[in-house]
């Protein structure tokens, strides 16, 4: 399961997988997953006029797909969307599933996601991991997990991976995490803390989010600039359908444009950061409030109940989430601006002036902000889903059962 | 001749040619030019083994490459780098030659390239543009076209394509120019006034000296961001080998990244903008000096000689530099930052000042900036170079001559 095998695009189904014939017989079996994962299920003679082979070919492929367990035969009782009964194919729903969790400053999660894209079994655990060390933290985060699969194994599913979310920058092994501003870990390779059973990708929490909006979002662009927050302020950037990554992994560190460059410093040894004026813990200070856990919902209710502290401290936020993202659209060109994870619940008193700040420093057209609904579920979605995403990229390799 | 031909890496050649066997015969067809253009001279049996095909097949490839006057045979007086006196294939000196073009604003510049990436005629005309309408600048540069073109096919080459540099915003028609902000064109359809019997392609100086950086650099890498001006600041991203256009083609719009909020107001309808502290005009009224021909020159001779102002004003010009590039740093994590254009003549006292800022403002590692060796030569090499890229990805249709 390596990284780039998850961010293919339905559009190009297997891309990066070798041109031969055994290639080419590996992009089809993926071409007939991701068909039925975008049009839901087919009869055979449909998924071969959606891609382009003969009924003869494609149902040698979905032969070998229905042995893996990858995709079922829906009974008479469940004629789909197509004219005779018992023809139609699905995802299977008793095949491989994704294991996603996250590692939140405040809580925990895990989820299984299954072929078709819904959560089967999930768990959480709340309570702050400042200050902790990694290893009782992912001790616990593994009790989840193995409470996670043994539920979604009671639904016939099997668990081909698991990927974790992260609120730190992660080295390009996709195991170790290089550094987590509120954790304070350092270099920690998670591959060696977590269960060795299962094919593991860590990847940091916005890159998540991002993917998930790409995946899951409403009508979601394949071009588009994601920033989120959960303590700090992440971003992440989808350029045709991908996530840019960066030459070492570390690209969509929106925090820390520079906003102001005289302001105050921030902890990347940096002034002026977006975070020392839109993080959580500048908006708290501005608005005179004592953090506590529910953050977000506190700060929402106040603003709903029209507190004017809070008020001025949102839009002083959205001010400068403006300024940093003029320069990131001017870069980046890209088609939206996504606001995604904890910003989602603030958007509508963020938005007016961050919105007017992008309109009249912008150099081309102005650029489209939308809120995610997916909201702080983003980043555990997502990871989950990279899961499912390798397994319909290349179902031949990624989708076999150990 | 479309736009993504002009950038497909030579690890993936052919990349977007459909997947069918006629597909894979363009693909291979590529994969022969390409191994040509970059190994040099080779035996057949040579390109088979680097492409990982029979020699079989890659006699009838080559066959029909020689046949359409895109390789050619080296006679056994010259025997290149391999034993077999004769046997030795080359890109051919004789066959297909990429166009290039410059608006600039103050010069037009013509030239012609061959497979074999040697400049094999040029043209230039000195004098300022602004001020001008398009037809009379397009008039002229057509006359140094088909001069050009002339003293090309006077060596038996035959011209491809014609690519044409701009310093503005190009549609993603690849034709018309939004906008010109030294020029003043506004929505000028170049298809119209150039000669119609060339495929054509109009691009953004910035985007131009960008790809010829990652194609002519010196161990140029494939993830970098390319920092240019002329009169304006101009930027290109290059992620993978790949130029990032953004959804409407103005992606790299690195002038108008905003330096201080607060500060001057900028044409583009911001304040504070890039160009504002490190553009030609900025750094000529910061130095008190007034704006004539030659101004990079000028500058560059003055802080040689140790004018103090000029120094200062360029110090402050690489500070504000720096400033900009850390957002764009965060972002994108680019492998290296490249100064080109007329930025590389100016880069021993822009250097200190903008290295320092990005050392100690950037979240990850500090990255590494070069100076291109191309300077003000690339985008019109970038140019005419995309035209000959667009015959090795895709020989079987783009190299045919018309």
């Amino acid at each position: 399961m390596s990284a780039p095998l998850h961010e293919a695009h339905p559009s190009s189904p297997g891309r990066g997988l070798p041109d031969t014939q055994q290639g080419m017989r590996r992009r089809n079996l993926s071409r007939v997953m991701h068909t039925l994962n975008t049009e839901g299920p087919l009869s055979r003679a449909a998924v071969a006029s959606h891609i382009g082979l003969t009924r003869a070919a494609v149902s040698t492929l979905v032969d070998e797909l229905i042995r893996s367990g990858l995709l079922e035969e829906l009974g008479p009782e469940r004629p789909g969307r197509v004219g005779r009964p018992g023809s139609a194919l699905a995802l299977s729903g008793r095949g491989p599933a994704g294991i996603g969790a996250e590692i939140g400053v405040d809580h925990l999660a895990v989820c299984a996601v299954d072929l078709r894209g819904e959560v089967r079994a999930r768990a959480v655990r709340h309570g702050t991991n400042r200050g902790r060390s990694p290893e009782p933290v992912i001790h616990e985060l593994t009790a989840l997990v193995r409470r996670v699969v043994a539920e979604a194994e009671g639904e016939g599913l099997w668990p081909a991976g698991l990927a974790v979310a992260v609120p730190g920058l992660v080295a390009s092994d996709a195991r170790t995490v290089v550094r987590t501003p509120n954790l304070d870990w350092h270099d920690t390779d998670l591959g060696t803390l977590l269960p060795g059973d299962l094919p593991l990708t860590v990847d940091n929490e916005a890159n998540f989010g991002g993917l998930a909006e790409l995946w899951l979002g409403d009508g979601a662009p394949s071009d588009f600039l994601h920033v989120s927050a959960e303590i700090g302020i992440g971003g992440a950037v989808v350029v045709d359908g991908r996530l840019l990554r960066g030459t070492r992994g570390f690209a969509g560190e929106l925090g820390h444009v520079p906003v102001r460059p005289e302001g105050p410093a921030c902890a990347c040894g940096g002034r002026g950061c977006l975070e020392q004026y839109a993080g959580e813990e500048a908006v708290f200070r501005a608005a005179g409030l004592e953090p506590g856990e529910d953050r977000v919902e506190l700060l929402a209710e106040r603003a709903a109940a029209g507190d004017k502290d809070v008020r001025r401290a949102l839009r002083d936020a959205g001010t400068a989430l403006g300024i940093a993202l003029t320069g990131a659209v001017n870069l980046l060109d890209p088609e939206t601006v996504v606001l995604g994870g904890a910003l989602a619940g603030l958007a509508p008193w963020l938005l007016p002036s961050l919105e007017r700040e992008l309109a009249r420093r912008t150099a081309g057209p102005a650029c489209a902000v939308t809120v995610s609904r997916l909201g702080s579920e983003g980043p555990l979605l997502g990871a989950a889903h990279s899961v499912v995403r390798a397994v319909l990229d290349d179902p031949a390799t990624v989708g076999i059962r150990p």
